[in-house]
């Protein structure tokens, strides 16, 4: 299965066969006070780094999220996925679940999109569905119902399935969907890992979709952070999640390794690019 | 499944639904020159500094490897076990083909050892076996054929079960035998990954057995090798791993981070624990 995204010029194919597509995560102002003051002043250069840093670490995708508290984003993300679209060749996930953000901003996009987020609520569905229809975007479906964040991995199965029915009848074929199942922290729940792991296996063998996690919630809370999203992200991509929307700068060379050891880099090229290009940062 | 091992006071349970367990691989004098020169003056200090920080840094079980180039093993195997087993309350796994010196120091261990390990060839089944059963010990079955080491899953697979079936005619039982896919390097062959996650599925699936990883072998010849061996022991464990041996000072933490993050640690207790014991360490 082959969810295509587009920039300028390139093409990013999201994929359950190949190697696994990392979403940069950085361009979001939660807990980035830096970030949401550079928004609010309309100074673009502050996000204009963080994409040329993720995409220099990796990023095969930008998340564009900006969403602040007292603020409504259709005033702000037009204007950066503008920027971003302009001056960057990489394909755009327009973070929002704002359906009148999303209609503005998407007629400014070099390409094709990724939508982040639908989920299995009607409001939601109504709301989003035809605007990823419209534009002829890919979208990623969040395991809500009705009944919001179920526990129950065969509930959020439930929701994966409602938005793939729901999309069907419109015309978005299966292959635009990426399902999210939902990543909530260990540190207050230590089931929450392995509700997420068995989501994943449920909505790959039922579906065999494209599966995207916000892999960076799992270790809220808890002490040395990194060491328990990369296990993460390892237990996810081996349970069958393709792509996450993380942070490159910390975690790309554990996934070219993750691929590596999946078979999914022949001759560790990808592997071995990677560290050679970045190796005089460690010891710089 | 359960494999039960024990020391004088204490009990080891290898479990298929238990949290991981680490078998320290540290008393093992290849790439050590250190510790080679101290056996052959059979200085035992240093064994006895490699054990007491492997078990302050997690390790459940002690591998015991003396082999070195030119020498015997069974000239100093007995010694180190005598001394380990006297002087320290962990089960040993007694790490040698050679089953002289397996003999010899199988009579010194005080409680339950894992053999380390017998394979599916004729010679050494019928050489390992019977000693296994002699002393009652559990052992390690490497799924090594009469052809030798395969690249074919399904080879590895039949190796095991020829393993399990010859120690089955002798009375040795299924829960007795920890099945080992064997881990070569991704650095070589950039299948090798694969061959192994994959022989861990298909021997979880046929035989439901414990299986053991020597995990370290697996990123050798590349750089940045913690990244790699703490990718593939997430991997592994996801395919069906339930214990390996490997440096538990580098590796606890992060396999306490998969435990908690596959449900098998209650409210964290344990990830939390070992942070707490070990944070000043990092920051020292």
């Amino acid at each position: 299965m082959k969810t295509i995204l587009k920039s300028k010029t390139k093409k990013v194919e999201i994929s359950t066969d190949g190697p696994f597509t990392i979403i940069g995560e950085k361009i979001n102002p939660t807990g980035r006070k830096k970030l949401a003051a550079a928004l609010q002043e309309g100074n673009l250069d502050y996000v204009r780094d963080l994409a040329k840093k993720q995409i220099e670490a990796g990023a095969d995708v930008l998340d564009v999220n900006v969403g602040m508290a007292g603020t409504d984003d259709v005033d702000y993300l037009p204007a950066i996925v503008k920027m971003l679209a302009e001056e960057f060749d990489i394909p755009l996930c327009l973070d929002s679940p704002n359906p009148k953000a999303l209609a503005a901003a998407l007629p400014l996009v070099q390409g094709r999109a990724l939508v982040n987020s639908v989920n299995g609520e009607e409001k939601s569905l109504a709301a989003v569905l035809p605007i990823v229809k419209e534009y002829g975007t890919a979208v990623i479906g969040l395991t809500i119902g009705e009944g919001g964040i179920s526990n129950d991995p065969q509930k959020r199965l439930a929701a994966a399935g409602k938005i793939i029915e729901r999309a069907a009848q419109i015309g978005i074929p299966l292959e635009d969907i990426i399902i999210d199942p939902l990543v909530m922290t260990v540190g207050a729940d230590s089931s929450a890992g392995l509700v997420t792991l068995t989501t994943i296996e449920l909505v790959r063998k039922e579906f065999g979709v494209n599966i995207n996690l916000g892999a960076s919630n799992v270790s809220f809370g808890l002490p040395e952070r990194d060491v328990i999203n990369q296990a993460f992200l390892a237990l996810a991509i081996s349970a069958g999640a393709t792509c996450a929307i993380t942070d490159p700068i910390k975690y790309t060379l554990a996934i070219r390794a993750i691929d590596l050891l999946r078979g999914r880099d022949s001759y560790g090229m990808r592997y071995l690019k990677y560290y050679r290009a970045h190796a005089q940062e460690k010891t710089a």
